[in-house]
């Protein structure tokens, strides 16, 4: 019977999720991209933007499991083997995210940037402070990551609102959903965090229209996917001096290429896919589960719905 | 009778304070450094660092209210009348101090100075990252301030722990108290936030043999006063890389003088005591409170004792 758990990345080595893998379940065959011997044997396949059709050619696999929250890596691939798809859930990684976007929403929010020029300045310049509850936070998307993050904020004392596909309701978290609130939820938006899946429907949604639709001097954090953005009308929003900044995680193409204007532009903020980085220390509770489940014929958890995209 | 309120400071013009107590008490005799007129009016000093010896001439004063959260401005000065001195008690104080503290460790523990770095050689290059847990917090100073302060850190995931001349027992908070904790405080703490009081006992406190007592790589983060730190203790941890960085809101001498190492020092973040300004429209009430309370011969909220320093 085929039971052996190919790692399929290019991220790491893979030994520290064999390590925490086998801490739950015992000696495994494990394989990775330069091991992966007689595909036949591979009945788990964890991927993280795994080549093009190669998850097509592991003839008896019966799960694959997306090493990262987000699964449109895999979805791009029309030849995926038709067999569950779960993804991780990983609180490490969330938590990860919400430190990402509360850093860089203080750093906006507290005007650490100007208090740097005058330290270079050797100035003593005390600047009049914007009130918490005066700044006011949106966060695009309220699964695991928006909640977490929209509820830090509104810890914080920050006006927070979240934004999702269909109606929510959360403690403390003004909702608004669906294109009628979209405009809307930009409008009451200082400081907008993109944390949405990438899906049909979310791809390009922040074109020219949508940065307009922010007040000006906006702050625009995206941890989520730079599909999402139209990049000709963010950088014309940069420039136009309508967005006071950005911080961007993720592109459109990466690793971001070479010469791109984001490298180089003075308000662009650019660190390379690292807001949330897969935590095999709290991401592997939820696969070990879910290797178990598979094996004694059990329902998943975490299962990604192809339709939807997430 | 007297009964005009002078406003002794030179951070702002003070007509913020004047409107927000005249909402809550009515028309008020209102006086600034500028308009004190005869002193013999003047009932209430709301005062942030006056002029030495100026309070002694206001000859019916009966409050001195503190416009910070510190009250060493004020007890420097051996003059000072013997009349009762409270502090303001101010919830959007308290918060800005939490959102500094919480910004620059987060900086430090994403590694974000390394990324920006990477930005400007245009490299993308994902950095190994510190698990949360791995990272601990230590706060020094567990009044409201300080509780606020470890608290968020704790929500965060960050182990945290505080240090307080007296014992302390708080929620999800590991506690250390007086010279025998605060080695064993130091050794554990990843990242140090000060904010503590400046009394005679804090005075002087981060010397070179507790900057030594911190993990190699340590963070330091004042935003209590300059005068805890020995600036030539400091400044050799971080030369000698025992310390990773610092941010500093709070000098020995301020502004901070002209050609101080700090200013330029590579791994010196320089802010000019802006982590947590007075904000008239949290702080008011309590000071509104307090003038009711003194006209009505009932006893007085936020006091400050004298024989203690804060």
């Amino acid at each position: 019977m085929p039971n052996a758990i190919a790692y399929i990345s290019r991220d790491t080595d893979g030994l520290h999720w064999k390590r925490v893998l086998e801490a739950g379940l015992g000696p495994l065959d494990y394989r990775t991209l330069d091991t992966l011997g007689n595909t036949d044997d591979i009945e788990v396949a964890l991927a993280w933007k795994p080549p093009h059709g190669l998850l097509r050619t592991f003839r008896n696999v019966r799960l694959i499991v997306s090493l990262g929250m987000g699964v449109d890596h895999l979805l791009a691939d029309e030849t995926l083997p038709d067999v569950p798809i779960v993804r991780i859930m990983d609180e490490g990684l969330v938590g990860q995210m919400s430190e990402y976007a509360l850093f860089w929403a203080l750093r906006h929010h507290r005007e650490i940037d100007r208090y740097a020029e005058l330290q270079k300045q050797g100035q003593w310049k005390p600047l009049d402070f914007v009130d918490t509850i005066d700044r006011r936070v949106g966060v695009m998307g309220l699964g695991t990551i928006g909640q977490d993050t929209a509820a830090k904020f509104a810890r914080l004392g920050f006006p927070t609102a979240g934004w999702s596909r269909t109606a929510r309701t959360l403690d403390g978290i003004e909702t608004f959903h669906g294109s009628d609130g979209f405009r809307r939820f930009l409008a009451r938006s200082d400081i907008l965090v993109d944390v949405l899946p990438l899906t049909r429907e979310t791809r390009g949604l922040l074109d020219a229209a949508a940065f307009a639709a922010l007040p000006k001097g906006a702050y625009f954090i995206n941890m989520a996917r730079g599909g999402h953005v139209v990049d000709e009308a963010l950088l014309a929003a940069l420039d136009s001096g309508h967005l006071a900044g950005a911080a961007l995680d993720v592109f459109n193409t990466e690793p971001l290429p070479a010469g791109h204007r984001y490298w180089t532009h003075p308000r662009v903020h650019v660190t390379p896919h690292i807001a949330g980085a897969t935590n095999p220390r709290t991401a592997s509770p939820g696969v070990i589960e879910n290797i178990k489940r598979l094996r004694a014929g059990r329902d998943l958890i975490h299962r990604v719905d192809a339709k939807t995209g997430y």
